[in-house]
């Protein structure tokens, strides 16, 4: 058997479970607010997790800290999955979700940011569960960055070593696995964030539920509604889909940058090679599917209510700006059933949903760092072809990258298109048509949400046989924690000894 | 304007019109002994295309033998482009296609062996024609060979180094453009296994004229049929499918193994890691698919005639087989449509179409080698994240390869990735739907010839747009080079002196 400091990792995922519990006693505070008779069932959940957070970190308490990186692999994968399913006690206890596969899946779907739902009528569960799910996947952000800033770097994962500007570089082979003062500060931000659109929504006529669910679903990027009908029940308040559409930029830009912009660092921020091409991409894809909308797309045939409250030009150019950055920012918030505008539309956003938004972020996908990288390496590949004795480094931000990092973003883009084809390949297993079962696999490895065909925009997830729910599940990990954290844990070696 | 030996440039173009001029003039044979009655218009075309292959050649008589990177480029992609414009005219003057776009289509879809056609009645079609349509995709193949074996290894170009066992290595900057003795030898294979297939189709029972152009679809891996039905013609008589079946996996392998195994050097072949990754993706695909098609497809369904001549379990066997190959070796003959066979299947066969036959094959898409090369890789890099100092080089038959050469090919694939994205969304653009856009980005980019949806392997191209079927044919020519070689023009810094 693999030698591993076995202590501290359950001292983590106790500690993990402390917080989880502390999380499910504050949705027990807003059932009791209220009223919706579930009180009792949510406080049950939240003592039992924090019990059992309680005794793993006690039993554990004589661990040696010192952590390597195996252990941080596991970790990380074992943090998520014990999060996933403490996390299912809210919705079994109060029997709002009866079928464990299902709450699972929506608990994992939470924690991943994906905000794929198998509720079939979201307005009849009772707010103290709504709560509880909407802080699934506002924990699930908070978790986001924290990797992303402090462990996924020390790990060498993905490139992950160029997205944190502020972030310790790799030192040692030890982990320290404190949370780094930066991350600190992101949380802060973070938070801000949150409270910051809670306000602006509640002013622009949302309940104060509802603000303060969707604003956690916006931060986050993960995108659970406290409506059937998610953002598209405020198609006739364009000011509120503004509101979202600006926070929705907000989180799926680096935090990072958000921290210098309030330093008033605002020169690091418009400089940032990333940003601004995360900025274009919105921008130009925003401005294309606007035009196709107005000339092209039949708005009679979609079976959401469109409203042209500020006209019709208006209403073009906020669903398409919406729908650029639910998608690319992989919130997955609905205002418009985007798989009815004409064909090219439907490629178009399948297109993006392998974007991703900024490295740094809340939001899933691939990243535009890593698609920057591999358009500038493209670009140099050609050059090489011409000139092989040249030596020439891919730059960013100026400075030259070293070629492992690279050769790391490569690899890392090859087994994100690779495990989205066995991905698509295990759904069609379960029967379901070629174009659900390629978005599908999409929507879950990018943690995005709505996927396309039969689980398009208009659909939830609860049609889905349990066992792809259990594959999208794993989908949403993999895609969650970069493919190698969780992926390596497969690969004979690392259960090898030295 | 760039300095550049236009003069070699026009002189090798000449050559090539010559050649395929000679080609035009075996088909007005062919048509003189079945008398079609096109006879004199084949004539005509094959004397105008040597005409001009004549007159570039004589006013570039005195050109300078040397040509370096850039001019190689340049030969190449615009090699490809004056066959397919000269093959047009048996077409246009036998006014068997009369629209220039139709026919440019077809001639693009032959010389890059794609087979992908717009003609509806094929057995209409005079035998002349359809002998030029054979010749087209025939000569394409050769093209290939001397491709992979004497000049992308040369231009570096997406790992091609790699393929060729006895191609000589990169050695200097100027390129010559010889054809080596190498490509001499594998021409005389490719010409004896033309011989040889038509001889056993024959035997089988195929009249000689069908036994002869089929046997140049195979070996080429273009897979223009004789027969609207393609080679579901003769579902009733397995012999002939089952040597089909032998030369495509013949011709999807690499002809350097088959000229070893001449030489009765069989431990080479057998040794070689891209072979047997080759072997063993045809065995457990074929019989996945044989399992999947005897227990689950419903064969009532098909629009293509069954007859299980020698019982259920051959049958399905066969055509598990046929179309695994098929689609393996990018030959793209039909037995069946097996986007009829359960939704798996078709999920299963579009991920197929990615990978391609063997390099130094005629077989078009990413490759065997490639991928063998992408999964050492992605192992190696898991393995580089425990321990990131470590020095571990991707093997490949025993010898370790240079981290270029594995870059080379990381950034191929993404390349091709992005090709195929870029390629679907311009389809959809012409309202084709998104599983006809896809399946139409992935067959032309992979030289396939059937697609999927609207597209599929009971429809032609005919109903494509001109705009879209211009698109095709961009898609099928940078597919059949390699990306990189015609891509590079477009490149601003080709085009820059120096
Ligand atoms: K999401
Ligand atoms: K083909």
């Amino acid at each position: 058997m693999l030698r591993l400091n076995y202590k501290i990792i359950f001292h983590f995922l106790g500690l993990l479970l402390l917080f989880n519990g502390g999380f499910m006693l504050l949705s027990a505070l807003v059932s009791l607010i209220y009223k919706d008779g579930v009180t009792s069932q949510i406080f049950t959940a939240g003592i039992l997790t924090l019990l059992i957070g309680v005794i793993s970190m006690f039993l554990t308490r004589n661990h040696i800290k010192e952590m390597n990186k195996r252990e941080g692999y596991i970790v990380v994968s074992f943090g998520w999955i014990i999060m996933s399913l403490s996390g299912t006690l809210p919705y079994v206890f109060t029997e709002s979700i009866s079928n464990f596969t299902n709450a699972f899946f929506e608990t994992m779907s939470g924690y991943t940011t994906t905000g794929a739902s198998i509720l079939n009528d979201i307005e009849a569960v009772p707010k103290g569960v709504l709560f509880w799910r909407s802080t699934t996947h506002w924990i699930g952000g908070m978790g986001i960055i924290v990797l992303a800033i402090a462990i996924l770097p020390l790990l060498g994962i993905g490139g992950m070593q160029l997205f944190a500007a502020e972030a310790p570089g790799p030192s040692a082979d030890k982990l320290h696995p404190r949370i780094t003062d930066t991350a600190k500060r992101l949380w802060l931000i973070y938070f801000g964030y949150t409270v910051a659109e809670t306000l602006f929504l509640k002013l622009a006529g949302m309940s104060f539920f509802d603000a303060i669910n969707h604003s956690m679903a916006t931060v986050s990027t993960g995108g659970f509604s406290t409506k059937n009908a998610s953002l598209a029940y405020w198609n006739d308040q364009p000011i509120i889909q503004y509101i979202v559409i600006l926070f929705m930029f907000l989180a799926g830009a680096n935090f990072v940058l958000s921290y210098f912009a309030f330093k008033g660092k605002v020169q690091k921020v418009i400089k940032d090679e990333e940003f601004k091409l995360y900025f274009r991409f919105i921008l130009v894809f925003s401005i294309i599917a606007a035009v196709i909308i107005y000339f092209k797309a039949d708005h009679s045939i979609s079976t959401i209510h469109h409203p042209m409250v500020w006209g019709r030009g208006e209403s073009a150019f906020r669903h398409a700006l919406f729908q650029v950055l639910t998608v690319i920012t992989t919130t997955g918030f609905i205002s418009a059933d985007y798989t009815l505008w004409t064909p090219f539309l439907v490629v178009f956003f399948f297109g993006i949903m392998f974007l991703g938004g900024s490295a740094g972020s809340t939001s899933g996908g691939v990243k535009v760092v890593r698609h920057l990288i591999l358009i500038k390496n493209g670009f140099l590949e050609f050059k090489r072809a011409l000139h092989p004795n040249a030596i020439l480094p891919v730059r960013y931000n100026t400075k030259a990258i070293s070629g492992d990092i690279v050769f790391n973003i490569l690899a890392f883009f090859i087994l994100y298109m690779l495990s989205f084809i066995v991905g698509a390949l295990v759904f069609s297993m379960f029967g379901i048509d070629y174009t659900s079962a390629v978005g599908l696999s999409a929507s879950s490895l990018g943690n995005i949400g709505p996927a396309l065909g039969s689980f398009g925009p208009v659909n939830n997830y609860a049609a889905l046989p349990p066992l792809a729910q259990w594959w999208s599940s794993f989908l949403m990990l993999i895609g969650r924690l970069e493919l190698f954290t969780v992926l390596i844990l497969f690969t004979p070696f690392f259960w090898r000894n030295r």
